[in-house]
């Protein structure tokens, strides 16, 4: 085991804060990551603070993660040391189902999330990017083109790839007609996406702050969702809609807005359930209302190289690591444009060496004092 | 004009009773229809009894109609006096929007549907085929085979083509598992279906008593879709799940039981919204909940075409028209197998010649009763 030093949520009430704990010795097939950057992304919220109830704690959240490689396993030839990588969402899959045959990863029933899901090798729960060291076998790492902004690549890792799937699902393109439901951190990167397909985009919103800003990011036209009569003018005429809003709302108004045989895809999970769907919206034009889970490892290394190409990164607010808890409550304002990324190597400075390191219990003196509560 | 004699729902609280009403004299594109058979659907129940609040009283219900050709305009030349022929749910559409271009004139957005729909000739509504005539335009004017029973081959008009279209628009066939939920009008017709496409077919119902059933119409599997044991061996394992069920239910036991990329397909509008489904079920194998409309009439021509070289037709109990109230308390308790279809020469035995004709209030008098009240 090797040491690992990264930023916890001891419980879902308190602020996250530092915390050490082990990694597993990188085997054959491992890469171990130096991390530089690691976007939040607002499942880290849901699951820090266990909204999704299934948080093992302590949490080290993180899955937009950025780093270079420290270390090989012996039969690791991709990936070189001091090559840019990337991890995503997930660590490993059961790689033998149908659907990690068919490099959907994301859909196999025995994915290992990168954070808070049982790690086969260890046995203990994964940890997160939110930390300095990562171990992650060959198949669950990407290469990172180094031209581009690394920290702005990190989002990418969920963000990007969760509404690039879709859209590529969906075959999105040229002579489309295309909606994208919500302007944050998945919303942002749809409306690039789309636009670079060559769709016509138009992006819904409830804040008329943010018009100018989704047509610099590639809307062609922008409407304020609360307006019916601007909705009205749009009904039957998408192909495709990407609703990348996670709280509760009405789906009808979108679903009206579909043309035959058109597509709702929902990519947030509400806490709370929708409003239930009309199913004249389904019936009368042979809509659906569908879901899309992130996107496979092939499919997201075709993003990256997509995004190489296309010049295609986030915009990103880089913040200290020490500063999580205040991203956190900005974010649950949708006052972030529009992803925050820590720059890791604060950690070190910070919290870590500059800190108080006697006061960060580590994952066996946590286990330790648990079995005594 | 000319004068139709058939049954009307007067009001949405009364038994359905006689009526005599005007046709309009054919034009060169109609043909005139003497009605043969109509089957008697469950939307004519909603509508008779204004559940679905659009009814225009008085409503002659009836769209899964047979007859035979009595007349034909100067311009048709495919329909000869004397044929078999068939009209089912439209009797008219724009013509040259998307939708009718591309044979969907099912989702046009000016369909003249054949009962209680505005007609665009005569200015008033359409009266459906629980009737001795129609005139309609031939291009909505379906081609029947002379071999088959032509009772039983009236609901191949509605229910048919609403569950063909649908296993044909997604592509159902050998070495697909496809589920049907609901052993009714709709349900029956999708079993054969799907059975004659090739796939594995899994009924699903709530009542034991119609397994033996379920197996002689084509399912090769019957599961009790109240016992979650059952469904639980099912999960995740169906391509496609075609739900004929219009009352209210649970959706997500549906859901759940789709392989990744599968779609659950619905065809009955409820009264009250089912139970919203759950985003997680679509997210997490990126699954489908649309909706399906009848079929265009390109695709129903092809429907019957498919049943007559297969020898498909509907199980029906053929009905007199007089006990058309009765018919309608025996499908509120789905007691029937599978679906009535009234005997339309019985009309003018028992209630036009045969019974009170002077009792028959006419359109005319009707709605000079009306201005008058």
């Amino acid at each position: 085991m090797m040491k690992a030093h990264g930023y916890a949520a001891y419980n879902p009430h308190t602020p996250l804060a530092p915390f050490s704990f082990d990694r597993r010795q990188p085997g054959s097939d491992d890469v171990l990551i130096k991390i530089l950057y690691c976007g939040v992304c607002h499942s880290d919220i849901h699951q820090a603070r266990d909204e999704w109830q299934g948080s093992t704690f302590p949490i080290v959240p993180g899955h937009e993660i950025i780093g270079k490689v420290l270390e090989v396993g012996s039969s690791v030839s991709r990936f070189k040391v001091g090559a840019s990588v990337g991890v995503g969402c997930m660590v490993d899959s059961c790689g033998t189902c149908h659907d990690c045959q068919d490099h959907q990863e994301q859909f196999c029933n025995h994915t290992v999330f990168t954070y808070n899901s049982p790690d086969k090798i260890t046995g203990t729960m994964t940890y997160g990017g939110y930390s300095d060291v990562i171990v992650v076998n060959q198949r669950f790492v990407l290469q990172i083109a180094e031209h581009l902004d690394l920290a702005a690549v990190a989002p990418l890792l969920c963000a990007g790839i969760t509404t690039y799937s879709p859209l590529r699902h969906w075959q999105v393109g040229k002579g489309q007609k295309v909606g994208v439901v919500g302007l944050g951190g998945l919303g942002h990167m749809a409306v690039k996406f789309a636009h670079a397909f060559g769709a016509k985009v138009v992006l819904f919103t409830t804040s008329p702050s943010k018009i100018a800003d989704a047509k610099r990011l590639g809307a062609d036209e922008v409407v304020i969702s609360k307006n019916s009569e601007e909705l009205q003018k749009h009904q039957q005429s998408f192909d495709f809609i990407l609703d990348t809003v996670a709280a509760q709302h009405n789906l009808d108004q979108y679903l009206a807005l579909l043309k035959r045989d058109g597509t709702l895809c929902l990519v947030g999970v509400p806490d709370q359930p929708h409003p239930s769907p009309s199913v004249g919206n389904l019936i009368f034009k042979r809509r659906a209302l569908a879901g899309s889970l992130i996107g496979g490892i092939r499919e997201t290394q075709e993003m990256l190289d997509f995004c190489a190409e296309h010049n295609i990164v986030s915009d990103i607010e880089l913040i200290d690591m020490a500063d999580i808890n205040h991203a956190f409550e900005r974010m649950l304002k949708s006052d972030v444009k529009y992803r925050f990324v820590i720059d890791i190597q604060t950690l070190n400075q910070h919290s870590i060496s500059g800190g108080q390191p006697a006061s960060i219990p580590s994952a066996a003196e946590l286990k330790a004092a648990n079995a005594v509560g």
